[in-house]
């Protein structure tokens, strides 16, 4: 790589390279090619392409972005496809995808020279160059889709201006520019066409396992439902297995979208009902619907799910998720949320999920359980807050209790929040000590809810405690937001997909009730206001009358940090283990992971303050 | 620079340079001190050497270093004299003088070539070496006193194994390496003979103010004050100014210590009585003796003061401080704080403070004012905090009142706590938001409490708010530690040198107390233990009885960042300004200074993860 480096670099100090030059630079980027090509096949699998990863950009797929990432050299490799190139283009990452304060490259002409530069946003959009460039450009050509960029980044360059690429959700930002400027301080993002596109950018880099020689496909999906005019519909849909359909093994699923419906299709999950239900009558509409069939409510054990964003979802080699046979309800319930904000009429949809299932049992059969917080009032957030953390535990009690002597392994994890989420993080402890883990997203967004397959297999043992952290910013409401079952109420929770199955379903916790009652009781003493603490009035109501001072805030983040708990260590059909399950100590830890820093790449900086002038023939061409 | 650090290199890879090389070196190295020379002579007044600031850092003065400041390059430049030199030296700093964690310069040898190096040792004193060689080695030689080491550093390099030189105090370790070592890593600090010294070594660029002709000097000093064989004494002394002594000003004053009593003698203070006070009985002795005269009490204006470390200091051009003629009294006190640990006998001491005065007076009288907090147990720090912020303010209200309209200017700061303060920063605000620091120390020590001159005067208007927070470190306490006037009690104060003098002597706060006898019982109820909240039980023995959880913990702190404060904003002899100074609102800030982020040097990294051989005629020579 760094021989093309000093290439560019020379590029750069010359800036009309002789055809010498530029036939040298082909010549160099064949290489690099090559090199691209040998990182890629470093996996366990070969993917087939150099760039396996591929998403548009904006809705009119005029950037398309492919990537490659080598774990080895801790570095991205960038594909970016500019179908209609004007006067430049704008590409990079930011918090939550915002165009300010972004990490940024630039491709822009001055109307005579085109130039590729690592830059960022200010808190005012107003772009600058980096003084040290950690976009590489190993490449820029024309091809008959359009112009094509190369260029990496190391994931971490220890340049405070730049974004560190994590784990979890990116936030991709892209701009297009329609005339020449005369230097990149010239440019700000507000005024530009401009757009983002959230994307996990650190695949796992695990083999995709092959699927069983008999493997049939079975597809759950509404039929000709016509999607509502309003923002919001959960549509609910029963469909049923063949009569006498035997216990057979789900080894991979994929999402099917009807056409045209890309935008509109939110997320879907394929539901059993429990086992006790014998028929349930034929339904196809808004879940609220008054005609839904009441016992649907009994259909809530998860087989499939599938959200905005998210590819087919494959099971380990020895990993199955048993459906069908006796002791299991024939009966399925499809959820599909439609998001439909801009209320367009007469959409029909047949979306749903495709079913790969084996007769061949494998030799686990794959468990999902719920981790983090109860859905209750208790646990709140209080207004104004930017980053409140709320905090739910699977206590040690509840694993010894329910796990077998040698443990489970979590595979995959769906983090899910309601609108004010915006990091969620579940860590294991072991002894006190945090060990591991299991999945964080420090860039979460409730709209990109993956499951995602995890790196690697986190074992679970008798005895552990999972503690599952969300982050919420609540900055923009004026009263406390309850936690609940409402999209304007919150939750925090962890759907970890494990082998082999247990009888555990959710295991989750709330603070001691009591404690609320006291600490609603002292908001009273220390405002000298009523607050009413009668026990007839509800906790929301209780909140939404506590005055947000500092103290108030800390207080109640204090006592979430130190009230016992409530926990609910549940088989499925929420019935509990047998036990005491309140009035329980939160677990201590005395020892916690260290944050991830990123690891500084040995050699950076290769042409400070100084963008590559870039030969792409001429960009209005 | 970068020629010479090219040389360096070239000289690394040819382990054994030819004489022409050395030859060269020895040129660039003298270009190197024409640089420093240049350098050093950008500041205002030229200071007497390259290296104007100097220090032993051993008891023995086996090590002495000596570095210039450039604040252009934010660079120190040290040169390093190791009288005695064995097999090695290491030279660096850590957050708090601790060998461990610490950014290191090694000089060792594997017996056969001498190497030079940037390292770090770890959390158990294990040295590597680091990625990134930011210690650049400019000379090494062989002089009559000693081998000489110059080398430069950047204040920040952006490597996170890097200390970052900051204002304040920097705690300088070393150590001494009494045999060849085959590697660096083969070094562990906790074998090796090392120690500490504290110091500023970011001494501020100013000039040193010209005195005048008339300038007079009067010594103030105990004669043969037989020192006690006990750690701590106070000893107070009387003395007169002479009969009719008019009006003057203190321009400047400095130390004398009584030669072999630098160790004992660890900071000293001069007193002037109060204007009531026409006569004192004559006293020499312990400042809690029986003997000593009741009045000395009212001998509290402090004239002048010294702490171990600091050197002379002198007022600005304009400014002097007032003493002697009409409506002062005649009578001083010398107050000397001698530190005795090995209980040391027979020792006598005659240390005080020369202060250097001029009949003609200067424009402006200085005057010194005590920011922070009240000598209260009301402000507590919970056991076992390893950094517990307390807060006090300045309000708006007390700089309206008091201040002159064209506002103060503060040209020194002397920071002050007992044993477990770890940090002292005061900040000014003015409508709400920070706007500048006026003192601030992130490695404070109490045992190194210099009165500092600022680099930058500090113009302080009416209604302005000066905040003064100290972080504390009570990690090996099993009690509360509570504001007061003992050793093992606490303070947080900031004296401020400042002109023109006005009559606030003291702007200080403290938490209203009913909300303390509130916290009480909160804590009552929430532990369901019995804390006596009885008002006939001092503060300190209820929070002697507080269990310290994380709750009660986190409501403090909470507390304190929401309950009213009671001012003191005071003239001299403790009478209060007229006004409502109880039940204060907490000065609300709604925008914050930013932390300060070391600036990365533009060029780094010249040879990553290699030591620099070094030529110096051989180690055992």
């Amino acid at each position: 790589m760094s021989q093309w480096g000093g290439r560019a670099h020379r590029a750069m100090q010359v800036p009309s390279p002789s055809m010498r030059e530029v036939a040298s630079m082909y010549g160099t980027a064949v290489a690099v090619f090559l090199v691209i090509l040998v990182a890629a096949l470093q996996g366990s699998a070969p993917p087939k392409s150099p760039f396996p990863y591929r998403i548009p950009l904006d809705p009119k797929k005029s950037l398309e972005l492919s990537w490659n990432v080598s774990y080895t050299q801790e570095t991205i490799y960038f594909q970016l496809l500019v179908r209609e190139f004007k006067a430049g283009v704008l590409f990079g990452m930011s918090d939550r995808g915002e165009l300010e304060n972004a990490d940024l490259v630039v491709l822009w002409t001055d109307g005579v020279k085109d130039y590729f530069g690592d830059a960022w946003s200010d808190e005012r959009g107003q772009i600058h160059l980096d003084p040290q460039q950690d976009y590489q450009l190993l490449q820029a050509r024309r091809t008959p889709e359009g112009l094509c960029l190369l260029f990496k980044r190391p994931f971490g360059t220890c340049d405070p201006k730049d974004y560190f690429i994590e784990d979890g959700t990116v936030h991709l930002v892209y701009g297009f520019l329609e005339e020449p400027f005369r230097s990149l301080e010239a440019i700000n993002t507000s005024g530009l066409q401009t757009g983002l596109q959230r994307v996990q950018l650190l695949k796992p880099d695990i083999s995709v396992p092959a699927l069983p020689l008999d493997v049939r496909t079975m597809e759950i999906r509404a039929q000709d439902a016509l999607i509502p005019d309003k923002e919001t519909t959960y549509w609910c849909h029963v469909t049923e297995l063949p009569a006498g359909f035997s216990r057979h093994h789900i080894v991979m699923y994929e999402p099917i979208i009807t056409k045209g419906n890309e935008a509109l299709v939110h997320h879907m999950e394929v539901f059993q009902c429990a086992p006790q239900i014998e028929s349930v009558p034929p339904f196809s509409g808004p879940c609220d619907s008054k005609m839904k069939p009441d016992r649907l409510k009994y259909c809530r054990h998860v087989l499939a799910a599938w959200a905005l964003g998210a590819k087919a979802f494959y099971y380990p080699e020895e990993v199955g998720l048993a459906f069908g046979g006796p002791g299991s309800s024939r009966f399925l319930r499809l959820e599909v949320h439609y998001h439909n904000p801009e209320n367009i009429q007469g959409r029909n949809d047949s979306s749903g999920i495709r079913l790969y299932y084996t007769a061949t049992l494998r030799r686990y059969d794959a468990g999902i359980m719920e981790l983090g917080l109860v859905y209750t009032p208790v646990m709140a957030i209080p207004p104004r807050e930017t980053a409140f953390v709320l905090t739910g535990y699977c206590t040690d009690k509840c694993t010894n209790l329910t796990l077998p002597p040698s443990g489970i392994h979590i595979f995959a994890s769906q983090l899910h929040t309601h609108l004010t989420g915006r990091k969620v993080v579940t860590v294991l402890a072991r002894d006190g000590r945090e060990k591991e883990i299991v999945n964080r997203d420090d860039h979460y967004s409730p709209h990109f809810q993956e499951i995602r397959m995890l790196k690697k297999i986190v074992s679970v043992q008798r005895g552990d405690v999972l503690i599952t952290s969300c982050t919420y910013d609540t900055g923009d409401k004026k009263l406390a937001t309850v936690g609940g079952y409402g999209i304007n109420e919150e939750m925090c929770v962890n759907y970890v997909h494990y082998y082999p199955q247990t009888q555990l379903e959710l295991c989750k916790s709330t603070m001691e009730p009591g404690f609320l009652q006291m600490y609603f009781h002292t908001v009273n003493r220390f405002s000298g206001e009523e607050v009413c603490t009668c026990p007839q009035v509800s906790v929301p109501e209780r909140f939404a009358s506590v005055p947000w001072n500092s103290f108030n805030r800390d207080m109640l983040k204090a006592l979430y940090g130190f009230a016992p708990i409530s926990m609910h260590c549940n088989k499925s059909s929420a019935v509990s283990f047998e036990g005491e399950w309140n009035w329980q100590p939160l677990p201590k830890i005395i020892s916690k992971l260290k944050e991830p820093t990123p690891r500084c790449p040995a050699s950076r900086g290769q042409s400070p303050a100084n963008p590559t002038v870039v030969s792409i023939g001429g960009s209005k061409s």
